[in-house]
């Protein structure tokens, strides 16, 4: 068992550094894992001599990118650097020079999918991106490989942990999104920019790779209808209690007949669905498939060991392809083209809440518009509210999208309505 | 793509016509993500006559086992009769043949597992054995390779959906065990001879598998300690509820120190942990590793489809190996051999319900016992029960197995004490 398979790093951030500790703390199991020892011999940083609370050993670190990329003995890059360049370059340069790849980019794959697929086809080599998606879960090979029986008809996931964290918070104390935003950037569960955690875009990326390998059809971050968090209030999260729901972001990408939706934004899940009870920090990715029916990946979706813990899962099972002689085994299986659905398209249950003059007749006249338009109506609450308004708290059945938002037009520009202060999407219920 | 890959199957009960069904309706997805197309030639079953609810190609049943173990046509052999003989003896001998084979057969992988993996080994073949432990969830692959990064110290897992099913309504309707067992049964969810599901015997098979597979070393069925629900009363789920438990049965694997720990019995879980809320007959394992931290795998434990799921994702797993020219990728990894951990020598948290004398001085007297024997109680309830009789209820702190064991000895022979009504292990909270 003499045999090395040598790693070389692009970045030492915060998962550079736990790749880094995982692959050396646990060398002795890896080892004998895989067959053959796998050692870090580059790690390319901008600062070599920037002081870490990590250490390296000497020679290790440079800041010549060639050093990795030109260097015959570096079997696999680990590309922890994130962004698209100069990622996207440095890995189609390792791709096309016989090198393996793994990597953590959730911004390159769910983008420039397509062309790092295609290099790694054309070069047999292996590019895995376990990490990209929900952390230290495993759900990329379990979509691969463990679910390849089935049809997959949906994924649904908590997948953004900075807001699951916001709306756990919100619910547990009632309190409004500005207030728990600013505790969450003091505690670090949110950046000083939190823009693409709390709009979504995140979580859209993340969507776009998990369609992808679900439905066998290239997904792409411009492809994702979203909507982040911002415009859930304290109140939205009391009614959905009162009426048996919990609120969640969540990216959901379903296969609806070969046309695929794919979107972000907040939902009312039924408290008794498996996604409801996944608070704070967590992420967990809820799949539906023909055969297996219901089955949820739970776990933490970001952090230093439990990324490392994908990556350094992916090193191995490249060091096990290179080890058998076989690479290029499982490629990318976007071996199908489907159309994305339009959002005016799909068919959902809502929850309105609807700022309204308290006059006899209002609710009459809101159902009528509804009911001109198809929109049925499951539920409503209605409440006393300051200064001669009531609050209008209405879920629908299941009605295209389209006619809703024809619905609201039409409800917004009544004299009685003061503000559709929220819509919201229902899922996780079939009727 | 011209190629064909071909199967012959070893029985079609349950699991069997679900893994024709899928291989047949998802054929062509399955043939795009193999490259090559599978298909059954042959299905073993012992009266070829019998009515069945499903449609048979002409010639492809036989009762000659032979028609699959000698014929060079066949790739790999899909085990589903279940049982250890004649089902061991047709493996080996397909091993032998340089066939590849796919088992859902937890009594054999629990108990003759070694002989299996060793014949595998030696003729570079591939043995998968997705299926034998909780039916469609992804766990056996997230486990060797998924989170093949980590140092697993635990898993522990709700693994026999008919216990679970039996316990959540016990918790729900606050009825008692026998009541709820013969609806169970009336219902299909319980079989008229119940014993290997509600004495564990199925959770312990499954359980041995899950740690020889977590911990790298060979756990079998006889290794693990075992204790069915059967004493579980509707006055213990009271209590659990009353304290913020939720009562599970679960299979239980530590790894201490090298120590395996291995166990199936009734525990006290905490209401917030993932495992709690995982009811009816579905299934769950938790996974605690050292760099992913807490990740847990839900969904059905079992069924005619979801457990084709499993079966049928190992066939394409082989099939890709066979496309790939490259079998035996990842063997066994039972490269280690620790010790099993006796009983007496865990450590745990317990829940005790006894029934005393209802006189003065008999807490005191009881509270003197366990302090004798290093028991300290975290809490205490005290109740008037009927005839001159009172119920205690303690949980204790972390202590080890056999003190406790000790202390009840004697509590059990003094004359104060009418009956241990209940002992209880508490899992899924630290101190």
């Amino acid at each position: 068992m003499g045999k090395t398979i040598r790693v070389g790093m692009l970045g030492l951030g915060t998962v550079g550094t736990g790749v880094y500790k995982v692959l050396t703390q646990n060398a002795d199991s890896i080892t004998s894992r895989v067959g053959a020892s796998i050692s870090v011999e580059k790690i390319v940083v901008n600062n070599i001599n920037k002081e870490r609370n990590i250490k390296i050993a000497p020679g290790v670190m440079t800041n010549k990118v060639e050093e990795v990329l030109d260097n015959p003995d570096i079997d696999i890059v680990v590309e922890v650097m994130g962004g698209i360049e100069p990622a996207q370059t440095y890995i189609l340069k390792a791709l096309r020079g016989g090198k393996h790849v793994v990597t953590a980019n959730k911004d390159l794959i769910a983008e420039h999918g397509k062309e790092l697929f295609d290099a790694e086809k054309e070069h047999h080599t292996d590019l895995f991106f376990e990490a990209s998606v929900a952390g230290g879960i495993p759900i990329i090979r379990p979509l691969k490989q463990c679910l390849a029986a089935n049809k997959v008809s949906g994924v649904m996931g908590i997948i953004n942990g900075t807001t699951n964290f916001i709306l756990t918070k919100m619910t547990k104390e009632g309190r409004d999104f500005n207030d728990v935003l600013s505790e969450a950037q003091q505690l670090g569960y949110a950046e000083a920019d939190p823009t693409s955690d709390i709009e979504g875009l995140d979580a859209a990326r993340k969507t776009a790779i998990l369609a992808s390998v679900a439905f066998n059809t290239r997904v792409t971050y411009q492809d994702v209808y979203v909507e982040g968090i911002t415009k859930v209030g304290a109140m939205d999260i009391k009614y959905a209690n009162e009426l048996g729901y919990t609120v969640k972001l969540l990216g959901i990408a379903k296969d609806q007949e070969g046309q695929v939706e794919v979107r972000v934004h907040p939902v009312f899940i039924p408290n008794a669905h498996p996604l409801a009870a996944v608070n704070d920090a967590f992420n967990a990715i809820f799949v539906t498939g023909d055969a297996v029916g219901e089955t949820m990946f739970y776990g933490p979706g970001a952090g230093e060991l439990p990324t490392a813990s994908a990556v350094v899962a992916d090193v191995i099972e490249v060091a096990r392809n290179i080890q058998s002689n076989v690479t290029g085994r499982i490629g990318c299986t976007c071996y199908e083209e489907k159309e994305i659905k339009p959002i005016g398209d799909i068919t959902s249950k809502y929850y309105l809440r609807l700022i309204v003059k308290d006059e006899p007749g209002v609710l009459a006249s809101i159902a009528s518009v509804l009911g001109n338009q198809k929109v049925s109506i499951a539920t409503v609450i209605q409440k006393r509210n300051v200064e001669a308004l009531a609050e209008v708290v209405l879920i629908t059945h299941k009605v295209k999208e389209q006619n809703l938002q024809d619905a609201l037009s039409i409800i917004k520009g009544m004299s009685i309505t003061k503000d559709i202060a929220n819509v919201i999407r229902v899922e996780g219920e079939d009727e």
